[in-house]
């Protein structure tokens, strides 16, 4: 691996705390997968069942990992979560099955949990095998050490090429009681839709039956983590998982089963926010990324439309090479625009950087100001508002630049 | 613009001597469009009708010389081409569609055409309004000053970021006559498939019918240009034509009008080869490319799956930032078919670099040398083959590295 990447300029300036969750405890350890002197296993493990949810990456070629936490998903419930480092046992083949279930089988020795309960995660380089043993033999420890406030190590410890650690945590009423929602993310590269962030695992005391965490999942996902790019490939490995203790009900939090109840609906709001600040984290720490930009396409045809019209303007080199070069080149954007292939209209085309409108109806806006443009590019955070001008519909997506540093993180990333 | 970039190191040894073609003439001049101190504007002039074939961007915002274009094709006939660098003239709304009128009225009145049979291509920034007095005002200069032997300064003058001219040629017989091929194109980013290079112009003296010149050209275009990818981007301004000007009739040469005749058949192949050539020269001078790489998928279930798994591998950052760092990341290809939405069989892929299998049946080779592979990456030219394991269909794709000189090229490009 490369020497790490100094912190992301767009990194936060702080850190939340996060409130510990009742119910389940956090461990980490250095196994040696393949990074030396850091963390790189965590466990997550859990006092009782907890209903689970999980949304997975679209590849074809899908890791290991990613197929077991499928077959598991359909029972609803967790007892354990193993996330390694460094290895994603990716296009790993049988033996990377193998792996999964040596780890697991070696979970069920050490805490006497039901294998279709424990749930892995594994990311960092794909196609060599991953060594089970090294996670196997660490994980007696992990358990004896697990604890409550150990959140943020365990986001840390899930890193690869990230270069500060995702967390986020909310406080909302289910009812009238107050629950926790923690949640942590890893990046950094390979970050597209369908899903984007290769790792993120979150975490609350709510009572929520496995089937209505899933829509609940599955519908704040839409707006998140799918709505964000790096640089348009998507992993093998990429994993969000939610999981719900119930122990809020010993406050007398409400146990719900419906993901329609009306008591949820300030928990999905605080869910869609947070799953929100988490992947924007992801494109804050996109490799190399110098700035965050937002890009907003309104007037379309559609809401696809209009999500596929932003993607293909968060996905061009072209336009994220002029932002990384500071150049308010909305010629790009039309370009981005075009090559879509969603209706646009041409000759209605608004494009505004910020407050500044630098095309109108088609051309170049007349009182536009290069000067003033450029200024506002040197911002970290570019905010893109395109107007299609053939219908009403939105979307957001967010992006980040791609600099010569994308370009060293990745050429050696193996070596 | 940016200082040029020194040649490309993938850039042809030599270029082949261009012969002339009867019935059509070249002249370039320095109109001072953008540039300053070199060839910016270039007609091409038929001394009678030639008949005419195109293909355009798919891009849902073309430029107006595209408007232009697409309309007078028509009528199957052309009596000149006339190109600037510099400015695309794209994005420009009525203003742009005026300068192409500015300029065809301009041809019209100097050299006594048919509106309706002068074609017209911009390439450069887009966004920008195009002085067409500029290019109205050399066209006197330009028709006294067209030579038959001229077509490599054309070449020339229609380069922006390119660091070299593309220029191709073949001799290939129809009946019992040789006829003469001869083609130019200029990339060098924003190419992708649906068209690629923003420029190419074809000319003959075969004389073959507008129709039927159409149906060779589309079918052509389909094996080269629409084969290569350099950065994903799609220009609003991608425009290959085909001149065929008819004069080696006078040698004999038969008129065909039906593109089925089988006297055309080896003119095709001549056709498809030259094509192909000058659709590999842009990518050899993609922008900051330094390795030139040949993607072939095969096993797929159709060919046109095999394509789109060939064109997300090509246009993958992470694999072309490995090829850029000289590392054989074929993790990253099994990534980037992965992500192509296409059928295929994760324990059945099979990945070569050269004739190093790095990857057998979904799992790592183990006769797989890392030290061998690593020399083959060093090499100017990779070739990678996949078999995706499900079916008989193949593809084969043209990109090139993605690296540092890249971003540097496209972040000041307007500065």
């Amino acid at each position: 691996m490369a020497t790490p990447a100094p912190l992301s300029p767009l990194a936060p300036k702080k850190y939340p705390a996060l409130p510990s969750i009742d119910g389940v405890r956090f461990a980490t350890i250095e196994a040696g997968v393949r990074y030396a002197g850091r963390t790189d296993v965590m466990l997550a493990l859990f006092d009782e069942p907890a209903s689970v949810a999980g949304v997975f990456t679209r590849s074809k070629c899908p890791s290991a990992p990613v197929d077991w936490c499928r077959a598991n998903l359909a029972q609803g419930q967790a007892r354990a979560l193993i996330v390694n480092s460094g290895n994603a046992n990716a296009f790993t083949g049988g033996v990377g099955a193998k792996a999964v279930a040596h780890v697991v089988e070696a979970a069920n020795q050490s805490m006497g949990l039901e294998p279709e309960r424990i749930f892995m995660a594994s990311t960092g380089v794909i196609g060599e095998p991953l060594d089970a043993g090294k996670i196997a033999r660490v994980l007696d420890r992990l358990a004896a050490s697990a604890k409550p406030d150990a959140l943020m190590e365990a986001a840390r410890a899930i890193m690869t090429t990230d270069t500060f650690p995702k967390v986020a945590t909310a406080r909302v009423k289910i009812g009238e009681s107050e629950v926790i929602i923690n949640g942590i993310a890893k990046g950094a590269g390979m970050i597209a839709p369908d899903m984007a962030t290769m790792l993120a695992f979150v975490f609350t005391d709510a009572a929520i039956a496995a089937p209505a965490l899933q829509a609940l999942l599955a519908k704040s996902v839409e707006r998140s983590f799918n709505c964000i790019t790096v640089d348009s490939d998507t992993s093998t490995s990429d994993t969000l998982m939610l999981f719900a203790t119930g122990a809020a009900t010993k406050r007398g939090a409400p146990a719900i089963s419906d993901a329609a109840d009306a008591r949820l609906n300030a928990f999905k709001r605080a869910l869609d926010k947070l799953l929100l600040d988490l992947a924007q984290q992801v494109v804050r720490d996109g490799e190399g990324a110098r700035k965050f930009i937002e890009i907003k396409v309104e007037g379309a045809k559609s809401r696809k439309a209009a999500k596929r019209i932003a993607m293909s303007i968060a996905n061009s080199p072209l336009v994220k090479t002029a932002a990384a070069g500071e150049d308010a080149n909305w010629g790009r954007i039309v370009m981005a625009v075009g090559k879509a292939g969603e209706k646009a209209e041409r000759d209605r085309l608004d494009i505004h950087f910020g407050k500044i409108r630098v095309a109108h109806n088609g051309v170049r806006d007349p009182d536009y100001s290069e000067a003033e443009a450029s200024a506002y590019m040197k911002r970290a955070k570019i905010d893109i508002r395109v107007n299609v001008g053939v219908g009403s519909a939105t979307a957001k997506v967010w992006t980040c630049d791609l600099t010569k540093e994308y370009i060293a993180i990745n050429g050696d990333y193996r070596s």
